[in-house]
């Protein structure tokens, strides 16, 4: 069994330790958190061995009535592999730490590339990081654009992609994010990070990314083009993405025309926290005129790359049949929806 | 002196009645509308004659204390142009109205394009429309990427044009529109209309577009994406857009990040209902890789037609000089920012 420890129990964090658990050749040893908020309440009623993430907080977890397991280092001492949830910039603070007790390490997509021996994602580039002593899950967005410039690239080979992502302004709980009734392109520079984090993912994939930011919570969704090097129809293209278990296709008879009904069709069919783990493609979009494809698809910004980071974890202690990851890990959570 | 009449006082007419009555070469000889609201009221308090737009509820307006000055076939007899400024399908229905009374007439961009002789735009095809019977003034988006896809054309030549364009749910005034929090492909099939209707005035323009709805009701957002015939760079491009009065190119030092900024630009410098006639291109977003063009623009849904309609008047009218129409419409109407 593969020990794993979760440093960072927020967004991500509480959704990986969750997928951990599940899997059958993993232990979650632990999970670490700064503040001994509702989240840390509830990884104690779950019986996670809880871990204060801050020393100097230890103080405030017995004031809210959280019994502490310890402190972080012992969790990253205990860990044949921790994941680092924390927010955008603390995973790159926190190398050192992991690297001081030789933890392998998982870093999120909020992270700059060099924090990482490589960049990862389970469709794309699995093997790269078998082995590794520490990999970075890419962003939700680069985790979607990766699930489908994968068969793409393989199918029919990609000429050039072009790509205009309209973002969330922030999750559910960010009650501190906007825009309220507006449109945002963000960056107004173009290309935004997105095209050169796939980049990370397929070094030599051509492709311009333009970002905007909207007055919405719950997902972020992709006007896709990628102009491919050889014929396709639509038919052929649905057809090889019904293949891939990440990739849901909503049917036009579903009568879901946004995120809020992929999030309750999601609650409906009794999902964890209503997660989304699949890119949401709406199959009638998928269009081909010439040679440039063209979709529309929604992700889950706070649950996608959850199945990515089990599969890493797995790549990390050397394990190189990443067919088989993907499959046990699919299999544990419940990823792939068959509609 | 040109006579015209303005059918429909709301969104569009309005602002047609207001520029039309600004012209040096035109007078309004008055606006219909159907029912006595606040519009009807402010009509009467500039002076404009008001006429009933449906004979049934003539009594209404007397019962709110608005005079009329007659019906609305009495309107388009005493017009030389009529300007139908009705909502969506309306047009379609008056037009009989109009040929009974050999009265040429300007529609709107939510008609269907064989409603009129010609769809116009008065930077791209304003010959087009000299001496004709009727005109279909094509919509505010349509409007918007004529207006750049026009000048590009010339100097370079549009191999394909590729937009997702991030549409307001609703206009400020529409309280009962949406979405509340989600992002819509809108329509989810691709193209969207908006393909097929730049069409109408660049037959051979090979353009795909994307649509969606969010959250927002200020002004449209386009993501552009323009692969030229031959190369250009980033700063040849914005100084051929410098030269088009109804392109504003958003200076990267004035701080505006979106619609709510432009439009609180427009209120300070005293523009009339906040309305911004021209495009708002971000100048930092114009980018070129290799020979793909990519920008930002947003788009006044409510007014950056109003000047298309008044050159569209002088077109119907047989002024066949459409650089003189557009300076003479510019400079009654304050078009243009000099920033």
């Amino acid at each position: 069994m593969i020990q794993v420890g979760v440093n960072g129990y927020g967004t991500i964090g509480k959704r990986v330790a969750d997928a951990v658990a599940a899997q059958p050749d993993m232990e979650l040893v632990g999970v670490a958190k700064t503040r001994p908020n509702f989240e840390a309440e509830t990884a104690v009623r779950k019986a996670y061995p809880l871990y204060a993430a801050v020393p100097e907080r230890v103080d405030r977890f017995a004031e809210e009535g959280l019994e502490l397991a310890g402190e972080v280092d012992e969790l990253v001492a205990a860990a044949d592999v921790i994941v680092d949830c924390t927010p955008s910039g603390i995973g790159a603070e926190n190398a050192s730490l992991y690297e001081d007790h030789d933890t392998p390490t998982i870093f999120q997509g909020g992270e700059d590339a060099d924090v990482a021996e490589v960049s990862f994602n389970a469709r794309a580039n699995y093997a790269d990081a078998v082995g590794a002593d520490s990999a970075r899950v890419v962003s939700c967005n680069t985790t979607g654009l990766s699930r489908i410039l994968a068969p793409l690239e393989e199918e029919w080979g990609v000429e050039k992609a072009r790509v205009t992502l309209v973002r969330r302004g922030g999750d559910p709980g960010q009650t501190d994010r906007g825009p309220i009734d507006d449109i945002l392109p963000d960056p107004v520079t173009i290309p935004s990070h997105h095209g050169p984090d796939v980049n990370t993912i397929f070094p030599d994939l051509d492709i311009d990314t333009l970002g905007m930011k909207v007055p919405a919570t719950l997902m972020h969704t992709h006007s896709v083009n990628v102009t491919l090097e050889s014929e396709a129809d639509a038919e052929d293209v649905l057809d090889r993405f019904a293949d891939e278990t990440r990739l849901f296709l909503i049917p036009p008879g579903a009568d879901i025309d946004g995120s809020g009904k992929l999030k309750e069709f999601a609650h409906d069919t009794g999902r964890p926290r209503g997660d989304l783990w699949e890119n949401c493609i709406w199959a009638e979009s998928v269009t081909v005129e010439g040679r440039d494809l063209y979709l529309f698809q929604a992700i889950h910004q706070e649950s996608d790359v959850v199945p990515e980071n089990v599969d890493a974890i797995r790549a990390l202690s050397g394990d190189a049949d990443a067919a088989e990851s993907r499959r046990t890990t699919e299999d544990a959570m419940g990823v792939g929806i068959d509609y």
